[in-house]
């Protein structure tokens, strides 16, 4: 049974909050949130002992974060047991202060600590990579022409066990109204992240109209 | 004297674009214009050799990229030396194709890799934080409240030379057109990032109005 989403994930040195500590939160549900809300995430990972960072796709079930990609990538070959940092984070506005030091933007994130495997087995990854599909694109999978084995061949699925997480959330106006007398422009600059009109792909037989799930998730002005 | 934009940054094993060769670029002009486009890059590293990806703020200067935070943080107490992979993404739009495999993002990412440094001369540092801020909002440093001698102190600021880098760009419909037959809906759905109408912070002045750089952005479209 999965702990109740106001549970805490385990912290360690590694995700502890330690500063702006009313920004920072360790509870499952606010971590989800944030993984939920972007489709991108940049995965971290050490290969001799250097860093690297692959901004990608990720997809969330449960507890589990999951990720794909070619499977003659080097990172993907290489990441069975490997640590990962995930992080996701969708900038929300520009926040301007009356002082340099007080700018700041508003924004969502989640870092979340694992160790990467692989899905070996045909029928889950298959499963895996339609959950993904569909998850974005509500029955997209069963609309498509089928996968084909050397495709399913030529894909690796990576999840991660969510070890420890950590969310952070930054919104509202500055944060120095003891200032406000000062004759300075202070406030916020929104950034606003959505999809516009879908293009149609050259040579699409007519009378296929865009699908409706499609179309209501550009209307949602959410990415997913 | 700087090369010219056209030269390529320099390429080991660690940067070499091995897939997708034709949406990859090692040319400075390439790496550039993705740094610049987006405010927010995530700064991977290692300590006791696990990843940690932070996302932050980022600019550039010439073949440096800066970014800074708090001197409290454990990072960037730790950063001097310490090998980092930046990366920056922008997601452009979904692409949908007839087939799962074919489904793609249109992006601009940039991976580069180099040696964290601290800024440690007070006056170097100032004027980093103040090319920082005007390189985002122009002309709004000398309009602020100037930073006092404690907030420079609590503000670190980090650099790295660019060594390596790597842009890679997707753009276009989906690369399937000898399936365009199949009775699929396929194309692109754009993904728009802007500035929306700027929230005034609570106790701001009569009389001060919106700076014209500030108005200026907001009309570009641009995020920077």
């Amino acid at each position: 049974m999965e702990p109740p989403l106001t549970a805490d994930y385990p912290t360690t040195e590694r995700s502890r909050v330690r500063r702006m500590h009313p920004r920072g939160s360790h509870a499952r549900a606010d971590v989800h949130a944030v993984l939920d809300a972007t489709p991108l995430c940049h995965v971290g990972y050490v290969i001799d002992g250097a860093p690297y960072v692959t901004p990608t796709l990720h997809w969330r079930h449960g507890d589990r974060v999951y990720w794909h990609g070619s499977a003659a990538s080097r990172f993907l070959r290489a990441a069975e047991d490997m640590p990962v940092c995930l992080t996701c984070s969708i900038m929300d506005g520009y926040v301007l202060a009356r002082s340099a030091f007080n700018h700041s933007i508003n924004y969502r994130s989640a870092m979340v600590f694992g160790t990467a495997r692989v899905v070996e087995d045909a029928a889950a990854k298959t499963e895996a990579l339609r959950y993904f599909t569909d998850s974005f694109f509500p029955g997209r999978w069963d609309s498509l022409r089928p996968m084909t084995p050397q495709e399913l061949k030529a894909t690796s699925v990576l999840w991660m066990e969510i070890e420890e997480a950590t969310a952070k959330v930054r919104n509202g106006p500055p944060g120095d109204p003891e200032e406000a007398e000062l004759p300075v422009w202070a406030g916020v600059l929104p950034v606003r992240t959505s999809l516009a009109a879908a293009e149609v792909a050259p040579g699409v037989p007519d009378g296929i109209a865009l699908p409706e799930p499609l179309a209501a998730l550009i209307r949602s002005g959410r990415l997913r």
